[in-house]
């Protein structure tokens, strides 16, 4: 438990109010209680004289009857403090006995694995790591210090996580990408013999896949997000601190760069390339091979520059005027060509 | 092992034909075994002489070989009648000796709990639940009466699950929303620790996915039914008797009213709402912040009433035609507007 | 290991190069480490004397300082050879002692069962099936011979696999189909009691759900291969060798032929028909009831044929100059109808 005062002290930040709050929980502005900790953006500061948590980060403003702490982004603030308020705790501790870790496994002394966890032979993980019941770490896999496993995770052979990496419920990393040669009547496998490798500070949402490469190693760097559902193929590489919504997929071969911020339903083709910072909207498809420059926002399918959409929208909803001035144009230039009209004025 | 006549008396419906037909299996029309219930729909009624079914349902008609009930709804009475005759009936019984259930739990008497599920302290199994083997129940769940969790689901703690919920294998319960804000070069996670409430009569298909709110509830109220693969986020609010079809997402605090009808592949924005009976066609798109009013059939990215997207296809369908009738004009024009031509002829 | 001599022999190819040359390990032509078979297709021909590969399958060309095998499609070259010098190799063997296989199961002497497996009464596994740990194999059901199953599937009762059958993590077989019927206020289940069933040499992707018939059966037949996190629904009809990439969702009751290509995050509605060798772009939307001929490719939604989507896409890129053109055909008009202007000319 920290006061007020303290989460100043840990933000270097103003606070007006009372020092000695006591914090103890987390809550929204709305429905907070005695002793939490919340967050007002600007649009929401006409709510927290009414809120009844014991301190506000709040980027301006007079609350004479609240505790604040003044700070240039409170939702950055907030979720910052949270973290050095409340880490982590895993619910359990030490190997369970019915886990079952192969005798050639290295594991750290302080790690934690849930009942009915595997982890196979030349399996390392790293310190503080903690594995939820019903996982299967398979052979020659590298779990990181502090990553947080949630229960029934599948990591494939080989595949690699870096620290800090959070893994949720249902994930499947490293089954083998989807390569097939017809043979004319078949479609026979292409071996799919890579691995995954994944940064530090990657979160991977439930039940999202990421395939092993063919041959390579399909790539997540460091900070990268991805949220539920989400399918990333054979060979994909995907650069630091990139953000990808759920059931997303990206196919074959395709690079993301450094923090694009993906939406949710987007399809990327293979062999595509997406630059530095791009954004892609919601249920963008990108068609195969094509680059995205970087910082532009692309939408619709196929993507395009979202201006552009907006502009093509735009004339689309203008075609029933179009259409009926044109009928106009006809009708104006017949009574104009009837030569009848035209010599009955002269 | 019911006769065609109970049937009838449960439906509170006639009977025509032979009211001592046993009745020990249900079946479709063409491919029913003597002995079975089934039933035909208007459409369907020039296939009810053929049936070797034992007793059929139909809205109207005579069928003098055939065993029939005439009642409004075939389907529905079918419905309602399968469950009577056959009610869920558990392939085991009891706790499994492999099961973890943490003394601290409260687990009925009469709830079969399957092999290597794990039910911890704090939560809570209703009357007559099942649970499949290889579950995974979190800290101070609840799980109502009448439930059946199949293999492999994950409840993070403090989910809710009203009365006689179906959760089919492999979803996950209570994952963190997917919750990021950046400090300009990386994403920092903002706390996710509200919970999921689920109502009573909901039912969830295989490997959905159903976040925790950020401070407050992911809630889906009574009698609303998910089909596989659909992505709920967190602080989602869904009514009662909603139906939400398979690989839909919601995004984050999206607000669905009661027996709306979600298509397919939908992706419904952050912070939109969606009225009461509302219908959304399937890979509809629905803007952030959307208002989708009650009764209405939305369709199309970016989702609009469906008689505007019909009327708009149809403009863009007759493009071609009115490309050629606008150079048809310009060719004309400039015929009307050449000196020589009109001099010529004074 | 073989020697690429061996490997030609195998292909009944030409072999120009050291026919001593040992393969031990597979790899791509730009990171193959020498002991490796690689392949290369035209394209990338240029890339074949760098490489360290110590045999490479080509469609032609002269490499003095390599050891090639020449074929007519080396990736169907390199695809073959793959499996037969790399065979799938169980990491385990036998039953594991945690395994709970029941004794009205019948298991071939020579299964691989992982630990904490569940094969319920009345399953059938062939000989040299590899079911990886964490599976529940329900009741009734039939697993061919030399299949893999990967960690946490679940087959729901009655499911039948074919051989050589590869399932990956995750993927949930047989869960109940989304039927329901409305009362006018609760949608009420429409009992599930049908099975699937699935045949030889299908492969399917993490995640993956396919659900049981109705009353009858969801079919997908020999040499199929399902991507990631695909949806099949109740009662669909899937030919032989059809191939359906990640995300994709297939609707109740509808029917796709041999040979189709399915693309990722295609919808399908329900009661379609796809005929022999379609193609469908990926993101495009079938809507219910539609039929797409063979050999035809589709895309768009709804999806129509390829040329025709093409054609109307040139044509709304256009409107934007179309719109100019009717504006000036208006202002051009305007004047000629000006009786002063012409008045003044007379």
């Amino acid at each position: 438990m920290k006061t007020a005062q303290e989460i100043a002290d840990y933000l270097g930040a103003n606070l007006i109010g009372n020092p000695e709050n006591k914090i103890n929980s987390l809550g929204s502005l709305k429905h907070a209680d005695l002793g939490a900790l919340t967050y007002a953006e600007t649009d929401y500061l006409n709510q927290v004289p009414d809120t009844r948590a014991s301190c506000v980060l709040v980027p301006s403003g007079q609350f004479p009857n609240q505790t604040v702490i003044l700070v240039d982004n409170p939702r950055l603030a907030f979720a910052k403090t949270s973290q050095w308020l409340f880490p982590f705790k895993s619910p359990f501790s030490g190997i369970h006995d019915t886990a079952l870790v192969d005798e050639q496994a290295v594991v750290s002394a302080d790690v934690a694995i849930g009942a009915w966890t595997i982890v196979e032979s030349g399996a390392h993980i790293g310190q503080r790591t903690v594995i939820f019941p019903g996982c299967y770490i398979g052979h020659n896999c590298h779990v990181g210090e502090d990553c947080i496993v949630y229960p029934r995770v599948v990591l494939y052979p080989n595949t690699r996580l870096g620290d800090r990496a959070i893994v949720h419920a249902g994930v499947v990393i490293g089954a083998d990408g989807f390569g097939f040669v017809s043979n004319g009547e078949q479609q026979i496998k292409v071996p799919q013999i890579g691995v995954v490798e994944i940064g530090s500070d990657v979160e991977i949402g439930a039940n999202t896949c990421i395939d092993r490469g063919t041959f390579d190693t399909t790539r997540i760097d460091n900070g990268t997000k991805l949220d539920n559902l989400c399918q990333i193929a054979h060979n994909v590489q995907i650069g630091r601190d990139t953000v990808i919504s759920a059931q997303t997929g990206i196919a074959g071969s395709s690079h993301i760069g450094n923090q694009a911020i993906i939406g949710g339903q987007v399809g990327v083709g293979d062999h595509c390339h997406i630059s530095d910072r791009a954004m892609i909207g919601s249920q963008g498809g990108i068609l195969s091979r094509k680059r995205i420059p970087s910082d532009e926002v692309y939408w619709g399918t196929p993507a395009r520059p979202l201006k552009d959409v907006k502009i093509q929208q735009a004339h689309i909803g203008r075609l029933p005027k179009l259409a009926q001035e044109v009928k106009h144009l006809r009708a104006e230039l017949n009574e104009l060509k009837k030569p009848s009209t035209r010599s009955s004025s002269d």
